[in-house]
């Protein structure tokens, strides 16, 4: 019945879409890293990459004079296994003493999203997951209303209703944690979740969990802020996609965008507008994460897109 | 069961949804007008509405410098009946030769949409009904394709499978032609249908039927814009809504937007890419139509919004 | 020597300059008004400018459902004289008790600039208002530096300089208030002009004054707000031209745009870039102020444009 | 007297000027090449850069699918003479057969101006350089008008009247080449030059000339574009930076920006309109090319910026 379901949703029109079970490509890599800037870094990558075989096939750097950080995300192919190729890169990795992580091309994300009520985000990223757009799966979703189940089951995936109440939050993020470890989640996506999280389980989901803000952070933090911004007159309106962190709604930025409004705009029409906004804010900064764009610079981004 | 299967879609956070038995707002009205541009025109038409004791909430009028054509568009509210209310107005219409058409606000405009295979722009028109963005109600969607079945039944649409063939065109034309009259449809959206209709029926359409282009009109016209797009190394692209006319991608512009590329991008992901903006380009377009905002000057459109 | 110094500045290629001493365009009037809401007042006004023999080119109206109060702008033409088309409207302005003005088309608008060091947006400005793009004209500049002197002698306008200290600032306001009145000034802009104004003169100059912040507020109010946005990690950066307030940085909101950015940029290289959005943000606002298209609801704008 | 007209310009706020006499930046360089793609590119030019002593500061590099070739940007820092750097680069230049160039970080390209009457792309130009936000350096700008030449005098920049008739096209292009010869002049801006070129001086002039076209290319191309658009309806107008070849408006585009426009817009007001966009593309075009980011894939362009 599923299959009757989803067989009308239409297939990629431009990539495999990425399935659980989707063959990786064999051979193809993508490896991040950052360390502190020195000379010689760059070549000593392309050395060891060399060293396996490997073609380079997009790169780029970045050193932030901030920080006096030094990024780098590399796409190639190489043959051989995945612990060959992550055996010749991991002496460079210490020698440097870099944070590095190596990853198969087209391994799709496990990806978990959280959503409350409105479904504009959630649909948005369910459509542009099938349409393989967005290099994740998504084995639950997670939501504590019951209103989006449907929408959930259409797609075909598990939805978990999680409530909350004030005495019930730990325990529901107990059941959060186990739903995660089970499922081996590697993201969590809070689709217009309108639950705060414990610093705890922000503390643990650090650089793991994108957040959608209903506004051109730092405007109006905080709740209703279509209504803060119609007070305002405010000329634009936008949405951020940011990391999660304990600082409610002062986590690093991936992602914002904006849209031209004027004066004759309720509250109400605002929201609605910034709705389409966030859906798309929201799938541009997943994408970026599942493809390894995007990296921590203290509480900046660096995105390499 | 469909019950079970909707459900789970948000209910509007915005407005009620335009449902097809939604009751309208008594008394709130939308009158369009054109003529001859001269004076008095305003004051006559105002004075026929405070004849009719309304009240005048928004109203935009222009003046086409180059056919001389004057275009109005007034909200306002009146005690009375639809036809106690048209027939204050219709005694200036004649005088000035307008014209004009008087609507009741809050009535859906009944929409048939078109698509084949690509579900892009099929699932943003359906959400956005859905959430109450769009003053629309959908009765049917026609497909040359089975592949959207399933989107269709999803949000409980009557999906119609009218194949098309060299052969058969004429035919399955007629089966529309049954069909909109059955329904008394007055508005038909080509949600990436990529069949082409005769000229019989783009005149019959003439004004009420809306074509999602897939690039920035009028560079690429014609088939596969992306590929144009990608070897001519544009840095935007961007889609094109715009009324049917016989005379193929010529039709007059409702509404059109861009995004900016690089030289990374293959024709495939150019494709993708677009997809997202020609999705809200064409909702945009449904919107301001069905709000009735859009009036047509010779091959250009007054769009008041 | 101004004439050589001059001469080779474009002529408009759009419409003639508004010199100070050009005819303006006799006989078409630009009137703005507002007033609590009621029926009957578009056709109060239409009748009014009917018995003047007036003929309306462009009229936009909007009713404010947070202050309930009415707006209009109409552009038209008309017979006879200035006080004679006055007193024409008169009537209904005082029976609906309305704020109005009415204005000659194509009279400049006598604006005072007030700049420091950066000359960007006075250059702009003053291209802009060469060209023939910004119906104002500009007796005199102002600043409390010399470096801008060459670029205001070049454009063949006044320079004063009035330096300000902490114990001068006082004695500095009344120099400018003088000037002002000498000079029949309608509109300052302040751009940028680091200097606060006092509170006194900030209510004398209400709804006078134009200054431009450069940032996209209320983000990064007050100073070195690109530092701020390059600390905070922001995708998008902007400006925003409002009219002066005595609370700094609050006043309603004319216009904004942003541009996007990204990691690689630093503070710095923000400035730059956002010296072109300041630019053309403050000239646009200029522009609709001098056309008479904003009007003020509170603490927020109507931009009829 | 050049200092008095010039001395009110401001100051850059930014980054010192890059005037002629400037000292470079001692020790920083740009390389960029292109070769045939194959692996072991990265690897031998960073090794290369090693053996010279040198840090890599930013590095991109992009392999196209369409042309099979590599390219690669990078700024580095390295001990010893341009020679030395240059010594080290060229054997590995040789043994991939690369097109490559290394420039010395701060060295302002020597740049003409064309131009003819419209003043709004020279003055932007112009004024940005001052600014310190073009790497550029103006020894001279021609014009086969006159108007422009006290915008060039107040600038400090020596104006050439370079008239142009049917039968003296050849001789006033010999004269340009003289110029250029005599000037050392690396790159060419048409700045709204309303001439065109001969094919003979396009074939001479490749990849070292940027024209700025009035439309968003491919649409509208040749003459009065902004009438053409009015006559299209279109919802966007933009301009279109590319390098000049003899296939008029067919050059490798560098840069498009658009602008929002809509119904009421006359053709002479999109030309208004349309002027800022011109400047921005252009000049944004012209950074990108002094600061060594454009490299040519074909009749495409890679920008890294």
């Amino acid at each position: 019945m599923r299959e009757d379901a989803t067989a009308g949703l239409p297939a990629s029109p431009v990539s495999p879409s990425f399935d659980a079970g989707a063959a990786a490509d064999p051979g193809a890599y993508t490896l991040t890293l950052s360390c502190a800037d020195r000379p010689g870094i760059v070549h000593a990558v392309s050395g060891a990459l060399a060293g396996a075989g490997g073609n380079i096939t997009e790169s780029q750097q970045y050193g932030s004079p901030d920080s006096g950080t030094f990024f780098m995300r590399v796409d190639f192919t190489a043959p051989g296994t995945y612990d060959g190729v992550r055996s010749r890169i991991a002496p460079v990795a210490g020698q440097f003493g870099m944070d590095w992580e190596l990853h198969r091309a087209g391994v799709p994300v496990r990806t978990l999203i959280m959503a409350s009520k409105d479904g504009h985000c959630l649909n948005d990223l369910l459509f542009q997951q099938r349409a393989g757009n967005l290099p994740i799966e998504i084995p639950a979703i997670v939501s504590n209303h019951r209103d989006l189940a449907g929408l959930a089951e259409f797609y075909g995936v598990p939805f978990h209703h999680i409530p909350v109440a004030a005495d019930t939050k730990q325990e529901a993020e107990n059941q959060l944690r186990a739903l995660m470890a089970e499922l081996d989640i590697e993201l969590v996506v809070l689709a217009r979740y309108m639950q705060i999280l414990s610093n705890e389980l922000c503390q643990e989901l650090s650089g793991r969990a994108i957040n959608i803000h209903h506004s051109f952070l730092p405007s109006f933090k905080g709740a209703r802020p279509y209504h803060q911004a119609h007070a305002r007159g405010v000329k634009l309106i936008g949405a951020t996609a940011h990391y999660v962190t304990s600082d409610l709604d002062e986590g690093p930025i991936i992602e914002q965008e904006v849209i031209r409004v004027d004066h004759s705009r309720t509250a109400q029409r605002l929201a609605a507008l910034g709705a389409g906004v966030e859906g798309r804010t929201l799938s541009k900064a997943v994408q970026w994460h599942a493809e390894h764009r995007v990296l921590l610079d203290g509480r900046r981004t660096i995105v390499f897109n």
